[in-house]
């Protein structure tokens, strides 16, 4: 079969012809229709710092996908061939304290989908069938190859109550923008999303915020707020400066969800006078719960099929994949989809 | 009346004669009976960066106390002269978002007994009706001086759940030890402190500790507990080495509350590594909540009226402030007790 | 001043001339604007059971009001005359342990305005600060003078998670109309509302629902749900019937919020099948929590102006109250708004 | 091998030979050493209405146990011949909303072990992997074969916080003193257990109840406790007086955790004065959270192994069953342990 592959450890990403997998007993092979290029996928191809140091090359990239069933193995009870699906490309141990508690997204041992395990950039991917998430028929394959990004957002969003406060939002990229919208529609009051670039800053507000602004400003935000600060910061940039002068925009007492992860190892909190003395909760996010997060996502979005369409900025077929990074590579792609139907 | 007051701008307290105060419509005399001198007096003591950028001389100093009401305003309703009190030290402005959702102790224009104004060295104090605590004659005086401090900590234990959870508490101060016993009789699994000071791991395993530690070193502590990490920690001693040593200990989706207030701006955190990809969540801590921990409080000191005793180290008449001062500085005393009783 | 009083222990409320009252050192006198006729006010007209066992007469009637402030007392310190207000109508003691942990709203020593008190249905009505709200100028009279069920709506529907969860909502009288506008813009996914009334179905749908019932079939809403069953119910009507049925079409695991009051004493509740083994739990609710859901309800209205209009059936000059109160006796009025201004 | 069976629809259960399970690819094969006996099995023994209604003989029955593993099948990878093991009863279908969503212990299609599938009262059991709980070598066999209802009490005890709560326990059967005993050492305030028989108070003053009483008296309970009324009811007897009696004896704004099954469908229930008007939470409680609920139950007993021991009342060869029933319906017994050992 077709497969976009990390050949060998060194910049770049290619197709090459590999073996179709095969399900194990309780796996499930699926024939894949389209998938969408995360910014995980960018830095496997640039070979950064954290890629180099976790993937272990030759892999098969790629974790955001939607596909039909092929084949099932003998234990598997829940799907069938033919049945449409998305999966959960956390695949955690399955019998830590986190993974017998519901919170196997966070499982220490966990493989992830086209970083520890062969991805879903190909005509084929196998998964348990725990992990399988079947897509309901109201929502298209370009949407349902993103309920990974999208449920990033929802997890991000939903970490702490959203309804009737008022929200900063550092960083309007993919999942970003995708968590405005979903504030939006979740009740959130007002909205105020922080992007340096003046195209997201449009997208942010197509996407559904009252204000934009270049960087989060504490005089600014707690003028646009009631109760001098945001009573959330979804932190979605990773930027030290979006960190910190993000904490300085909350008020006493509110919320702070981290989802963007700080390119250097370390930033500098002022932790007693924005933390401390302020009463913040801080939560850290990654990935997924499962499948709260997943049964959320297929609910708003069977029920608002505008919040992923603005932020897909291109549709590939799968062989000009590197057309794709590069236009996230130069700003000018938010999300880009692949498509790896026959007829694409 | 006599009172311990900071006169001017500079190191020291001195004992001085002060008018008796009155209280206004809304407000309780109290003559005091016994106080505690808390690391904050010793710092306005000292006249270090934080004291000298926020007390305005002349002030009397102090906040933890107990004592009997001398006489109560015309609007006040719900206590009487003779009734002992203690009182909650932050004092909400009573109109902001904070005060009116009960989080008044991080009200953003909290006014604090005797560090914003006039505190409790002395032989009366005044606070509005709204901060009185009438206290439970079950509970003795040398307790009931210390619900203040015994409120720290009992809001950092109680910030996320403790039952049957392994903690790890770095900082064996007046606070630590104090929670190390709350966690102790709340419920607690297995309870690993830590302090450098071998007086303090001592007095850390009196009050109910199962191992004590010098510092919080992750291969030990993922040895000693069961889930690759202690669920919880409890940051009580402002050290960056404890705080991120101490988040290193903390396994996938656990809690942290912080309580100590690290002495330098900034503490460089390991964001990505430590808290976004472990899942954890980060509570921080100030003051008590009003008054649902002077409930929590009451009922653990009726029950466990031992959860205090092993700090108090010194007893002491009230002109003799200095040498506990001292004391403390020395590294010889945790908690000083002041006695202004005439008898005393 | 006019007021309207229920005079002595029998059927009817009329209009009388009653002296203008006074404000304590604590209190706010208003200037009432408008009010809003609450079902309460139709029992205490009907002097049904329940307010033949509770009220004294003579009293002034009322509880859901506007106006501005008059005169306040020498202690207020957060309102000052001229001020457009609101105000809670439950008067906490202030010093039991609910008033002092942030649930007075069930204080056991509850005064309740125009039942336990001096009412609204006034030109001018007394209220403690502490009880005070202010109304932000966005918000119009209309929906100023109705925070109070608007209140009751918002804290049923805020008991528990209803982002993406599917609703069923019993009852579509004042309360539940609103409680189906709260949850539409509040994130729910799929709200289906019960009423035997053709007139209140069709306001049902206006408000947002999905789907309208004449009453709460288990098979017809299992086939309406995802998961079996509904994730919420929301009884709003009190019926035995509505409750028993309601509690049927909820899954395994779901909330139930109950604000309906049954009329007669006790309701026969399968307790096993419908609420043990299927894991539920069951909220009872009364009143606001003071001032969360008041600050919910102010980003609610500010936000989403349509929440209440759709409920407003009737405005009259106060001197006409009883038209209104015959209109929601014949079921042609939802609520009913009358004018207090000089003008009307 | 031997099997205590139901081999017809009538009263009684026997001893017969049954062939020996065998392990699917998915499962566990156990050797038995013992087993608890559970009111379920006393009730399937009278074939009472609930056990006519839902079980088809032929069947093995029981589901509290403790063994060693014989055999894995091929997919098995958490556990290995020779673990210590006992198991959760309660198998749900897992792929249905509340199995992905970490609330499979009340998956409407469960299948619930000795009830519904083939039980563990027999010299081998079969349990999926997924539900096999490896037990601690510090617990021994007499309290691992009681995980299953050690963890009903825990639940219930954990299903709203009672850390300085005083809490009112009505039934003292197995696993209403297993909750004193847990609430105890959990934090709990004052206890108060009710009991009509005094043996079974004698236990609950054993387990740590502070007071005792026959019945569920509003007027005693409010003085026995501070704040007029209990903070929190667990029911345990399912007693339709100590229900709604116990009701009675709540606080405004407590709650109550619901595991005790009326006998009869409906109990009429005050739900205005007693639910709505109060602000209660009520917890339906069904099985044990899969597996925080059994973590918690490893780490109490641990800690303090004095939990189980006292509600032991018999020990019993696995022949001799019959003694222990009926020892329990002359309520005589409280819990039965039976030894399934070859030397038993």
């Amino acid at each position: 079969m077709q497969a976009i592959i990390k050949p060998r450890a060194a910049v770049g990403l290619e197709l090459a012809d590999k073996p179709k997998p095969k399900a194990g007993p309780g796996d499930v092979l699926v024939k894949v229709s389209k998938t969408g290029i995360c910014g995980t996928d960018r830095h496997i191809y640039e070979w950064d710092a954290w890629s180099s140091g976790r993937i272990k090359p030759p892999l098969i990239a790629g974790h955001e996908f939607v596909g039909i069933v092929e084949e099932v193995g003998v234990a598997v009870k829940s799907v069938k061939p033919g049945d449409r699906v998305s999966g959960e490309g956390h695949i955690g141990c399955g019998s830590c304290f986190c993974c017998r508690t519901g919170q196997s997204h966070i499982c220490a041992k966990v493989d992830i989908l086209g970083v520890d395990i062969s991805g879903c950039f190909a005509e084929y991917v196998v998964l348990p069938e725990t992990n399988i998430w079947k897509v309901d028929p109201a929502i298209c394959d370009d949407q349902a190859c993103l309920f990974d990004p999208f449920g990033n957002a929802m997890h991000t969003v939903m970490a702490q109550p959203i309804s009737g406060r008022q929200l900063l939002i550092t960083g309007c990229g993919t999942i970003g923008l995708m968590a405005i919208g979903i504030a939006r529609v979740g009740g959130a009051d007002r909205i105020i999303a922080v992007d340096p670039a003046p195209v997201k800053r449009e997208l942010a507000k197509t996407m559904g915020a009252d204000e934009v602004l270049e960087k989060a400003d504490e005089a600014t935000v707690k003028k646009l707020t009631d109760r001098d600060g945001a009573d959330v910061l979804l932190e979605m940039s990773g930027h030290p400066h979006a960190i910190v002068g993000g904490l300085r925009c909350v008020r006493n007492g509110g919320d702070v969800s981290l989802l963007g992860i700080p390119a250097d190892g370390e930033v500098p909190i002022p932790l007693a006078e924005q933390i401390i003395f302020k009463g913040l909760t801080i939560h850290g996010i990654n990935g997924r719960r499962m499948f709260d997060t997943w049964y959320h996502c297929e609910s708003f979005l069977r029920r608002h099929p505008d919040l992923i369409e603005p932020v897909i900025s291109m549709r590939l077929p799968y062989h000009q994949f590197e057309k794709g990074i590069k236009a996230m590579q130069e700003g000018t792609a938010c999300k880009v989809v692949l498509n790896w139907n026959d007829e694409a």
